[in-house]
């Protein structure tokens, strides 16, 4: 067993509230969105202090950022962590922030220590995991485990028609010393540090969850199609009115997916045209995120919800997509007694904990042996200003994510 | 009875179709919102076009747009007519410009004829009537009627926070070279041209319509308030979800009053925070629009609707407000027989209709003795970019306003 390796308490909780100060709000909250001059502003800082111990900086074409230590060996596929710096646009300190700096924390921790790993160490920053500018997310885990393609992800526009490829474009501008290296490659395996985002460790005590798997998603859009019309005149007979039906199937969803704890059910976002008091609505489009950790029922809900919206349609069209699917996927069963064993040797109860949000960690299981360490979200809190996680609890996942890192980066073989 | 004016029929459709243009869409609709650069431009149009045969202009506090006439006794009140130039988002080519221009055209008719009133006549274009940049609309009339403050218009803004004293400045700076004049002024009678913008007139055949009155109006404001949660991992039980909520109080409130022809009901705007799909939303604003031809019946469906609502919360909070309300109005009786009598003199069938949209006449019934002239809407159809009125119509209404003016122009006094 490798020695146990201390992390710098102070540094790695200083620096994830000086991050959260980029893009920080009134409210105590972040508004850290992909590709925005805030979330380049956040990785210059975090180049900052990869500088000051020697890493070396490189992006790949997707705006994906990696930080390198380098092993003894070069020829030895590199372990690999790391998670990302957007946030919500009504987001927290933690999510996203801290696998990044707990990854960047544990690599100095190691160089301090004076132990070079035998393979490289690379900590990443994923592009736009949170999916709010540019939907849906996950795009730079996606992209790098070669399960979306560059081009697709580059047409993709926020709200005012801006699109990735603009941005990606402006990354390049802004971070043009930084050394540019192709899409993908091979990785000995990836463990992602990330918030629970849930209330189950703070409930049972446990600092750290060993996490076995994601579950399943879709992320479904839903356009529903009317006439617009003069809200005083016009007759119910000769109206199709789209926000009276979209409601009426978003009030159907709801009232059967509610009563059902297993399923999660949730429309986020309404764009509605033409949006004003005076005229009846002519297009709702809407948001549908599914999840369960079955994938047969996942499917099998995803077909009640088409079912749902047809039947509430009484004039109007309706077109439902899905954007994004995922199966539930679970993670690789000698990552995960790894970190139990680092866990273990270095007193911190962990526990085994299912994870009901996606992460990137989701899509590098497609490409190398993965797992991931949550630590606990104060009252299950996250996507909202009030996200908290105590200092304790990020000490205690930083160590544990420090010594998992230097193990495996020692390791020639996962046993 | 005043000699029959005959007024310029290509005219008064080549100046409807010229106006169009400011703020044409692609689809054939014109989308004209108040005080912007394009609703400039269509007063700077009409400006253009009053200068041609000598009106003098001048602009109040508020930013109506005046032309008058003089007549061959100043000491006597004026008569009035108009509408408006702004149009909703996604508006037509016909409501409010019509009204402006059928004035413009019916004063250029009497000055050609070559006959002097005795009284003067003004032509105005009232700002924002539609309501859909600055909610509530009507707010040009409503201030020059004394029945709200300038200190409270000025204050309104957008969605992009830019307030109407700002853009009143812009018009101001535009406009410099038009006379300043005070807030109100005593006026003999005022007479709207409008297109009906309901099925009635084109269904039963009748060009014009002699209009008794308008149906009341509530616009009343909505916000749901919740707890914004990650959508994969927060359990229902923690979650105050205000699109759940908002869209269960919508649904109700539409299966409650669509059964209910008297009574219209209409919710046309949303607006959600944080918006996103993978976020719980926090907070939900919506628009209702309630009308009633009986304003005690319109006052007990204004308690019901809070009512519903009311029960509809079980976990967000909830308040509503009453923006606007405006009780029915019915016409001047001396004015809706000069209207008949010129229609019957002219050989143009008329006959009497209740308006169930709001107009600016309806605050200027508060001043003066008032009515309105109705021209068919193709189907009934307005807000909406397929609004149309044939150009028959159009000249049908445009002659009973000239000679209707005129008629009152030279009165002494209303019989």
């Amino acid at each position: 067993m490798y020695p146990s390796l201390k992390i710098n308490s102070a540094r790695i909780w200083s620096n994830l509230m000086q991050l959260s100060k980029i893009g920080g709000t009134d409210d105590g909250g972040v508004n850290r969105q992909a590709l925005t001059q805030k979330d380049f502003e956040a990785q210059e800082l975090c180049i900052f202090w990869a500088n000051q111990f020697g890493l070396s900086i490189s992006h790949d074409p997707v705006g994906n950022l990696f930080f390198q230590l380098k092993g003894k060996d070069p020829s030895l596929p590199v372990v690999m962590s790391g998670s990302h710096l957007d946030t919500q646009p009504t987001g927290g300190k933690f999510d996203g922030a801290f696998g990044v700096l707990a990854g960047l924390e544990a690599v100095r921790a190691i160089i301090e220590s004076g132990v070079s790993p035998r393979r490289g160490i690379e900590i990443v920053a994923w592009m736009n995991e949170e999916g709010s500018r540019f939907a849906p997310g996950m795009m730079g885990s996606e992209t790098f485990a070669g399960l979306r393609t560059l081009e697709s992800i580059k047409k993709m526009t926020d709200q005012y028609g801006v699109s990735v490829e603009e941005e990606l474009k402006e990354l390049e501008k802004r971070f043009s010393f930084s050394e540019k290296r192709l899409l993908g490659q091979e990785v000995f395996c990836f463990v992602e540090a990330h918030i629970e985002q849930g209330p189950i460790l703070e409930r049972e005590g446990f600092p750290v969850g060993v996490v076995t798997g994601i579950q399943g998603v879709r992320r479904m859009r839903v356009r529903v199609t009317g006439d617009e019309a003069h809200a005083g005149t016009t007759p119910y007979a000769l109206r199709r009115d789209a926000i009276e039906e979209a409601s009426r199937a978003i009030e159907k969803l709801y009232s059967i997916f509610s009563n059902d704890e297993t399923t999660r059910f949730t429309v986020g976002r309404l764009i509605l045209k033409p949006n004003v008091p005076s005229v009846v609505a002519s297009e709702v489009l809407f948001s549908i995120d599914l999840r369960h950790p079955d994938s047969e029922k996942l499917a099998e809900a995803e077909r009640r919800v088409r079912i749902v919206i047809s039947d509430a349609m009484e004039r109007c069209m309706h077109k439902v997509w899905c954007i994004a699917a995922s199966d539930t996927v679970m993670f690789d069963e000698r990552i995960l007694q790894t970190i139990e064993n680092v866990s273990k040797t270095l007193g911190i109860p962990s526990t085994r904990i299912f994870s009901g949000a996606g992460h990137d960690a989701r899509q590098m299981a497609h490409c190398c042996p993965t797992g991931m360490i949550f630590v606990p979200s104060c009252d299950g809190i996250s996507h909202n200003v009030n996200e908290y996680t105590s200092q304790d609890d990020i000490i205690s996942g930083t160590t544990v994510l420090c010594n998992v890192l230097a193990q495996l980066a020692n390791s020639l073989d996962l046993i």
